[in-house]
């Protein structure tokens, strides 16, 4: 029952790992790309597929307000529904009623809220959640926390921290243990390390299939996340997977492998990719840049993406000069492509023991800038 | 030099042809998915291709503006610059000019237009609109013309079309010849059948590669554009194409093809796939209406394109209601497959002498209306 963990290699504190689920592996480190409204923004799943991505995620609040969680399930699944037939991960829909819905009302048995989409009333508790995600048909649940601010007291994130692993039991005590199918714990505390123990004892008390980070890349910034991420991920269980929620930036994601860290997730591939804002080995450039008007050179010298193996800079900043959606096609692929090739050559590093060449390179490149204006 | 047009089969007025071009073969009758803005709303141009499409139409009024002809001529023109390296007609800009810029002023020479986008002045002649055609590298040029509104007098529908016909001559004068490559002439006149003749003798004086019947589809209704197209294409010469220019809904070219036009070109499948209209064996859908919400049948049984193989029409549904551009990506290309399998369709069937057949399903199936609700 549950889901398997392999742990292949471990080069310092970075792992490489198989993830087994009932609709296929995921190797790690990985990266899973958002799908919010069971569709990953401006892309086929066929094209996701092909940039490698072997899970995505699911946001549970979205998928609830719309198209509903029964109707999900009568249509045979989100895999199904939306032609995803690899993992899918879903959120427990607590982070986005807390930052998009109105009108919340959070006591100890969950949260009362209002549909940003409609006004209409909704409750979720730890139980609730777990029954949408199973109707959803989500390979790994993640159990209902929440996410204190950054930044806040001591006391607010302990009290805080303390719900969520009362809500963490309730999470796991109502989930439906399948085969192929996991559910994973969120440990909570801000950037305190007492609490961040507190709660990595807690859950392993209860006992997951996984291990998520909560409540980080909330703004306390790069450095404050590390420090956090230099203790945190090594309070968790080591035999089985770490997930850093909503992270992150490339550079974010380079250093949370080196201290540990195993799937990520976040918009910024695909929101990029509607906002003109492309991921290259040299760093991000913006292609609406005048720049980039008459370049007849492919974004990214050695990409495999369509947009870099048929379209020139030119092209693109036309496109998205003209609002047109082929733009936003064309660029959220080659920025998950970006995503996943960053992944790909992490579990390439720490398989031929290359990764501190690997990281050292990473950091020179991306620090260089953009290739030389023609 | 210029283009070859072979007819293959004549069945009553319908026609079997094969119009050869320097980037390949147009089978005719064909439909012309448009490319504004050198890309084909929400589609790739593999996916164009995919769809049975062999010829694009792109807008000199856009392109001239974004990103003007210049950059696409040194990008090694519109083909290589969209990646798409099969048949491109563009049209002159002149109707776009009339119905989306501001402050016209029309004049013998040409007219003076200011930029809908940013209000730069532009002056555009026939001799102008050859030179930007030829840098786009157009495969099908087509005359500059004045297309006047419906209803117009007969005065000014005369005095407008003699002075297209000047146009067409000073057009073609300005044309430059190159194998694989071809100028249409379009014939005006309104809804007036001597103005028709007038203007059809006018263009066959002169010589083209084709003839396009334009200001048709302007408002004058169905009936009023079959009455015209009962004599205009019998104006027009025997051995070279004819296009009928903006045309149309799906009927609106079963007709046409009927009183033997042989080209097409219209907005309706892309603009569809934006607004949710679906177009169906049973007459055209709207896919926002709630009675698809829970409907777990294709959009079109039978259909092969990547929305009916693989997705409900209540994922169809959630996606436009959600505003995701996979809604539209899935849509448009659902729609121009559908024009395109009418096309083949028609094809077929003047090939096989079942036309009067086909057109009488055809009407009938569209009759019908959608599929009972479920």
């Amino acid at each position: 029952m549950g889901l398997k963990f392999k742990i292949v290699k471990t080069v310092g504190k970075s792992r490489l790992g198989q993830l087994l689920t009932k609709h296929g592996t995921v190797n790690t480190p990985a990266f899973m790309p958002v799908g919010t409204c069971a569709t990953v923004k401006a892309m086929f799943p066929e094209s996701v597929a092909a940039t490698g991505a072997e899970i995505l995620l699911g946001n549970t609040y979205h998928l609830m307000l719309r198209p509903g969680a029964d109707l999900v399930e009568k249509m045979g699944g989100l895999h199904k529904f939306m032609n995803w037939d690899k993992p899918i991960l879903t959120d427990s829909g607590g982070f986005q009623v807390m930052s998009l819905s109105g009108l919340r009302k959070l006591k100890e048995e969950g949260v009362t809220f209002r549909s940003h989409v409609d006004g209409t009333k909704y409750f979720l508790s730890p139980e609730e959640s777990m029954k949408i995600q199973y109707k959803l048909d989500s390979n790994i649940t993640m159990c209902l926390d929440e996410c204190t601010p950054y930044p806040s007291t001591y006391e607010d994130c302990a009290k805080s921290m303390r719900m969520s692993m009362r809500w963490a039991k309730r999470s796991k005590d109502a989930f439906v243990d399948r085969d192929g199918y996991g559910i994973f714990g969120i440990q909570q505390g801000n950037v305190f390390k007492d609490l961040r123990a507190e709660s990595a004892e807690a859950l392993k008390k209860i006992g997951f299939d996984g291990y998520a980070i909560g409540g980080l890349a909330i703004g306390e910034g790069q450095e404050k996340m590390f420090e956090v991420l230099d203790y945190a991920p090594d309070m968790l269980p080591a035999d089985k997977p770490r997930y850093l929620m909503g992270v992150g930036r490339p550079d974010d994601i380079v250093g949370a492998v080196l201290r540990g860290v195993d799937m990520f997730d976040c918009v910024m591939p695909t929101r990029s990719g509607r906002t003109a804002q492309a991921f290259t080995k040299y760093g991000a450039i913006n292609i609406r840049n005048a720049r980039h008007r008459e370049d007849y050179r492919p974004l990214e010298e050695g990409c495999d993406c369509p947009l870099c193996t048929h379209y020139s800079r030119a092209y693109l900043h036309h496109l998205h000069k003209c609002n047109e959606i082929l733009g936003v096609m064309l660029l959220t692929w080659h920025n998950i492509r970006y995503y996943e090739r960053l992944m790909q050559d992490l579990r390439d590093a720490i398989k031929n023991d290359s990764l501190d060449n690997y990281v050292v390179q990473f950091y020179e490149n991306q620090k260089r800038g953009d290739i030389e204006e023609l």
